[in-house]
Parts: structure tokens; sequence; C-alpha cells
């Protein structure tokens, strides 16, 4: 009897709602504010974003429902599979029982579709034909593209320059879904020329690229800007993964110890944790970990102050967990989750001690990517190697203790198109960074004074 | 209600047994041939191939069992999942009901791994350790590594020169693996080392690379070869394709009229189609069409006579539809299926008209790779894309007559790493090209007197 590796479900077992996590939590969350301190109204963002977006943004309802269509478009790719890694439990000798959903399956290749599909479709309900966004390595873009394609949105991705030149595959990818990309900083806006004045040949960074984004969004009434991470509603959308993942482990009768996610700016995080957090309301009792690189450290090493979302100051600011809106992440690093914060989610549960947090140099996080695909198959993304790293370690502590613990992590998605960072790792040329303290004071230097830390 | 787009088969419906055309073959197929035209007896094989395979490859039995393990492993992701095409359906205005098996959730990301796994699976049990092949783009090599990471057999993979150099990323991936990989020609063989003393710049070739590969596997007594399409047995492993379309058809309450797949060697058109083969000869009337490059178009343009596998002449001839083994698709083909012949079991079934082929211009394949990653997400391999548009050509004539044929096709790989051609195609640097019927006169010239046509 050969043992079961994938857990299905069928698609008419697809949740019907999100779980908005904003109703349990123990404390209100902390608005937005502007510079000043005062806080920013939803309606001041009106110009970027469509009501029912926002309305999700500041909702406190527990449940909120998935429209037909959203559903019927997540249907491409969703109920995604839940795994049994029985050949990584064999390879690790671990007596734990190890489970990862797998968000690779999604056209784009990543968790990143689930939210760009209802933001592709609520804006399409509001009359918005165009979209801005902007994307670092082109998981978030393309994953927009593939939305707008769904819903006839145009979209015009700004992508980091040094990204657009040095990993030209994404592009190709975002082309073909019928996507405009232009390589950040560019000549058509008022924030991309004020960096070229500076430095001609700025390779650009994401906090430019979403300035762009913002500010071509801000000045047009026929387009609205999409984020892929950070905002509540992201959080929200991504919550689809642990509700699937909650159903699957019913089927193999299992419910877990502990739940390991990347950490960036929290949508993969969100996504499989929140769930489970609902059930620790109730009486669970499951550990959450968010995990993060030691070179891009926020959680672990950041401060829960009012930061901006991006490096220009144009978004209001948010509470969070933050390396400072200045924070660029070493050269060195390849293993992607560059955000300077944490979404406030995120944050706030990490303040209030209901989730954990642990960090993951990247060499460690490279040896578990290739030990996963030499067990699994799979070729893990970078990013979702910091969930398979820790889980890891915890699986190796099982093999010392004798326990039999349930761990679940989420592979948020594939490597196929960061097989450069695998073969700097394979040819020695990475090695490891913890991101210095006095750098994160340097950067959190420049925040108005109300968020002074 | 939303209507279903994935049928999933539970993994305790995997196929049992691999179904062999040959037991159905009205005529019996033709035996292998030394150059001078006497017939290869199957032990003149064993210095290359376990004897398993070698039985396997003469097996007159319509059903060969699956060895457990070999089930086993294939549940790293078997059975793979049916797809209705609804979104490309609606998008072509067709009443043709379009099906397609999607191969491409392989961790490799083709149905090349359902023959490399057995393959591995069969040396490993003959007490091999180590075992050569060659790979072009790479699809081939990358699911040779997976499968000898899986059975613990140290694999050597000649990767053609160009390939090697322009296309790292698969490269990468085998690596990952564990696969030693080395740009062919190399100076580690007498073949290679005689191109690259005639050319020291040579670009290689897949020829080049088979005949170092098998040059290498002949030498060693604790190496063989594998090959990843073209022989009956690795036709054979690849029905499990079939097999597992027709159990999810049946759940869908259906059957194909037609059914397409790419077709360069053989095994990825065999592999979805031998076991409809079968219900023909129970009556059933199933059209399956091979579908070709129109620049490298062995079936619909070659000779149906005895040729060399491969450039060297170190193989066996086999009786197939040949364009000459010294063929060279042009340079500006970028769509695969470069294989100069079709398998002998391909081709006489071809031969016999029990099978239908068709060849499709390269910028209709891409048109098509475009239409269906717009429609149904997926970015296709350009190998998948001449099924694509040779059914699309199908469901248009449906919207004509307004015929609801069932048509079934093979989604034989994602082109996650064949980005560049779709930029190419996007950038409108490709063009059509008919391969000339001089240039297989030519190239058939220096063919043993026995095989002259």
């Amino acid at each position: 009897m050969i043992p079961t590796t994938k857990i299905y479900l069928p698609e008419s077992e697809m949740p019907t709602h999100w779980y908005n996590v904003a109703a349990d939590l123990p404390n209100p969350p902390a608005p937005y504010c502007a510079p000043d301190g005062t806080p920013v109204p939803p309606e001041a963002m009106l110009a970027i974003f469509p009501e029912e977006i926002l309305k999700q943004e500041m909702s406190a309802e527990r449940w909120i429902p998935i429209p037909e269509p959203v559903r019927e478009a997540l249907t491409m790719w969703r109920p995604s599979p839940l795994y049994r890694a029985h050949r990584l439990e064999k390879m690790l000798g671990t007596p734990a029982k190890i489970y990862y959903k797998n968000e690779a399956v999604s056209p784009a290749g990543s968790h990143k579709p689930n939210s760009a599909v209802p933001q592709a479709y609520y804006n399409r309900q509001a009359g918005i034909r165009r979209l801005t966004t902007e994307t670092g390595a082109g998981q978030w873009g393309s994953s927009l593209a593939l939305a707008g394609q769904m819903f006839g949105i145009d979209v015009r991705i700004y992508m980091v320059k040094i990204s657009y030149e040095q990993k030209p595959y994404r592009r190709s990818m975002m082309t073909t879904w019928g996507a405009e990309v232009f390589p950040s900083p560019t000549d058509m806006t008022n924030a991309g020329r004020a960096v070229l004045a500076a430095d001609p040949n700025s390779n650009g960074s994401l906090g430019i690229a979403i300035s762009e984004a913002v500010e071509e969004a801000a000045s047009r009434a026929d387009t609205n800007y999409a984020l892929g991470s950070v905002l509540n509603h992201v959080l929200l959308h991504q919550t689809i993964i642990g509700l699937e993942a909650k159903k699957q482990l019913a089927i193999a009768g299992d419910y877990p110890d502990m739940v390991f996610a990347p950490c960036g700016g929290g949508s993969n995080f969100g996504g499989i944790a929140f769930p489970f957090l609902a059930d620790n309301a109730t009486g669970k009792q499951v550990r959450l970990v968010a995990v993060e690189p030691s070179s891009c450290p926020s959680l672990t090493k950041g401060v829960y102050t009012y930061d901006f979302g991006d490096t220009a100051g144009l978004t209001p600011m948010m509470k969070m967990y933050t390396l400072g809106h200045n924070f660029m992440p070493p050269g060195i690093h390849a293993g992607g989750l560059r955000y300077h914060g944490a979404s406030a989610l995120v944050s706030q549960l990490y303040h209030e001690k209901l989730i954990e947090a642990t960090s993951v140099g990247q060499l460690e996080t490279f040896a578990a990517g290739v030990l996963f695909a030499k067990s699994e198959g799979i070729v893990p993304a970078p990013e979702s190697c910091h969930a398979i790293a820790a889980m890891i370690r915890e699986a190796k502590a099982c093999a010392k203790t004798g326990e039999a613990k349930t761990l679940l992590f989420n592979l948020s998605g594939h490597g196929h198109f960061d097989m450069t960072s695998y073969d700097r790792y394979l040819q020695g040329e990475l090695t490891d960074f913890d991101y210095p303290e006095e750098a994160i004071k340097a950067s959190l230097a420049d925040l108005p004074s109300f968020a002074k830390v």
C-alpha cells in the first residue's frame, strides 16, 4: 500500500469566505497616519484603490464572502494541493509529520495571484480598466499581469531596473500575458525623473518603483494601483491558503502543532497562519512561526513604530516592525523577502506575542532548498526556503526527542526563475550576512518626530 | 454553480500496468539492424541497457506491470490532473469540448520523468549506480537528474554546448538535483575529441552528445545509458499519460473524438495516444494526430527507411520516418522537437495509417501558446504549443460547423525555461521555415546501401 502524498480538495470545497484576523485581535488595529501623526481616513486612498478594497482594508468582520467570479477565476489552479512530505521525513530521519501547501501550482508560480485575482476583479467592478504596480524579481508583477488578463484590465508594471536586465524571463512572462513592463526608474514619472537626474545609471529599487506606480495611479482617473503584500486586504485574500489547508489536514485526520511561513511583507505568512490563529482564539495552541532572512530581519531586529510603505514617503504611515524605509538589503542577499517592514497585522500579532518569528541565514536557507529539491523533487523559491529551513530545525529536534510533531509550512512558490541564486549558492559565491544593529538605527533616523524611536 | 476545471485521479487509481502498443500492431515491428542490414539481437545492447529494459523494448505483451517502487516514486506528482479548458473554449467561441492532460506538474516540468523514473529504477535493480545521457535544452537531462537522485544513481549529462551556455537555468536545475553536467563536445570521449579536433569552437549537437554518452556507457562496466524518447520502452512508460486520461475522461463522462500531441522522437505522442489506439482495436474511432514543426517534419516530409538514432552512427539502425541522421534544424527554429526521426512504433503506425500527422509553422505555434497562456494561464512549452495549434484549428472548424467534438491534447510541459523563445516571437524575430525537400534528400544521401531510398 503506497502512502498518500498529495491531498486534493474538490473545487466545490474551495472556501466561500476569506478569514479576517482583524476580528480576532485582542486590541484594535492602529490607524494609518500622516507624517504629522494624524490618522489618514480611508477615503484619502480612493484615488488609487476601489471602495470595496478599502472596505476590506478597514473591515472588522470575521468572514468576508469571496465573490463567485473570483472563486471561478481561482479554480484555474485552486484549491492547491497539500502534500505529505514522506520523502523529506525519511531523508531527515524524523518522527515528525511534515505537510506543505503547494502554492507553486499557480500559473505565475507563487501564492501572489490569490490576491491579484480579487484585486483585478474589484477594480473592474468599479469601472477601472487600468492598473499600475511595481515588481522586483517579478512574482507579483506576473501575478497581476495574469489577473488583469482574466478580467480585461490593462496592467502597467514598473520593474526594478536591475531585475529587468538580469532576470528577463519573468519580464517575458508578464509580456506574454499582455502587460506593459518598464525598467524603473523611468522618465515617465516625477519620482523616476528625480532619481534619474541624481543618478542616470540608477539600478532602481522596490521603493522607487512603488513611488512611480503610485504616482501614476494617483494622477490618472482611469487608473488604480495594486499592491502585492503588506496591506490588510492582501493578507485577507491570502487566507484562502490556510483555510484550504485546514480542510485538507482534516481529510488526512491531522492538525498542526506548528505552522511555518516565509515573511517579507507578510502575505505569505498571514495567508497560511491566520486561519489557525482563529482556532487559537477558540482553545487550540498552534505555534505560528514567521521566518525571515537574517539579512532583512524586520520582525526579529526591527523597531515597532510608524513608518512609510515606500522609500519616497508617498504612502500613509503604518505601525509596523521596520528597519526604516531607506533600508537596503545587502547585495549578497539572494533570497527575496527584501521589504523593509512587516505588515501592520503581522507586526501587531507579533507585538502581542500571538505569533513567533525567527531568522535564518542564507546558507542554511539554500541548503534547505537543495535538500527539499533532492527529496520532494520541487525546486522551491528562495523565499519558501526560509520556511523549509526553520521547519527542518524543528524536524531535526523531533528526531532527537522522538516527538512526532505535526509540522505544516507554506511552499509559497517554485524557484524556476531563481536558478541564478541556486547557482551562486552551489558555486560557493554566497555568504551569510546579519544586518548590523547600527545600520538599522541609521536607516530609522529620518522618521517624522511622532514616530521617532 | 462553477463548472469544474480540473479532474483529479486519486493516487490509488494510478494505473498498475503500462500499455504496450506492440501487442496491437497489425504487422510485427521491424527489427533493429546493423549498417549491413542484418538484425541486431537485443543482447548486443546489454552493454548500455539493463536486461529488464531490453525485455520491454522487445516485448509483445499487451500489459506490462509497473513495479510498486516506480508507482510510489511517480506519486511525487502523479496522477497528473486533466483540465477542461472552459476559458480557452470561450475565447475561441467553439462548441468543441477541450480537455488537456497537464504533464507540466512534474518537478522537472514535463512528461519526461515518466520514463526517467522507471529507467533509473531498473538500472538500480540491475546493480548500476551510474548513468550517462545527453540533453539539448535540458528537459530530459533534468528528468534523469531527478530520477537518479530518487534511486541513488549518479547521473552524468552531456549537454549540447550552445544550450549549456545560452540556457543556464536548466543546467542549474540538474546540478541542484545532484547531477554532473558537461558542455558537449567534451575532451572526455573519442567522439567529443574528434569533433573538437575538427572544430575547437563547435557548438555541439544532440547527435554528438548522444555519441559521447553512449561511448562512455559502452566503455564502463559500472555505467549504463538512458534515452528520453524514440525507443519502445520509453514510449511504453509514457502510456501512463493516456491511461490516466481515459480514467479521468470517464469521470467527466466524456470520450475524445480526436487526440493531439506534439511529436519529436515520439514519447509525448505515444504516451497520450497509444492507449486510445487500444480502444480503436476494439471498435472505437478516435483520430490520433501527431503534430510536428514544419521546420523538422519527419513524419509529414521524411522517408520511411532504416536510419541511425544518432549523428555518429553508434546506435543500431531503426526503421522510421527520417530526415536523415545528419539533419540540422534551421537556426531560426525555436520550438524544440528537433529530432531527425520519429520512433519506430510511431513510424509504423503512421505508415499503416492507424494514426495521422500534421505540421505547424512556428508563428502559428507561438500564437497558439500565447492564446493558451492568456486563457488558461499556464505558459506552455514550445513543444506543447504544436499540439495546441493543431487542436485550435479543429476547434475553430467546430465553431464554423457547430459540431461539439471532444478534443484532447497533451500539455507536455511548461515554458518557464523557454521564455527566450517567447521573447523572440513577441519581438517579431521569428519567421516560418518549411524544411526544403532537396535538403532532406541531401541529408539522406549517406545511408548504408540496404537503406537507400
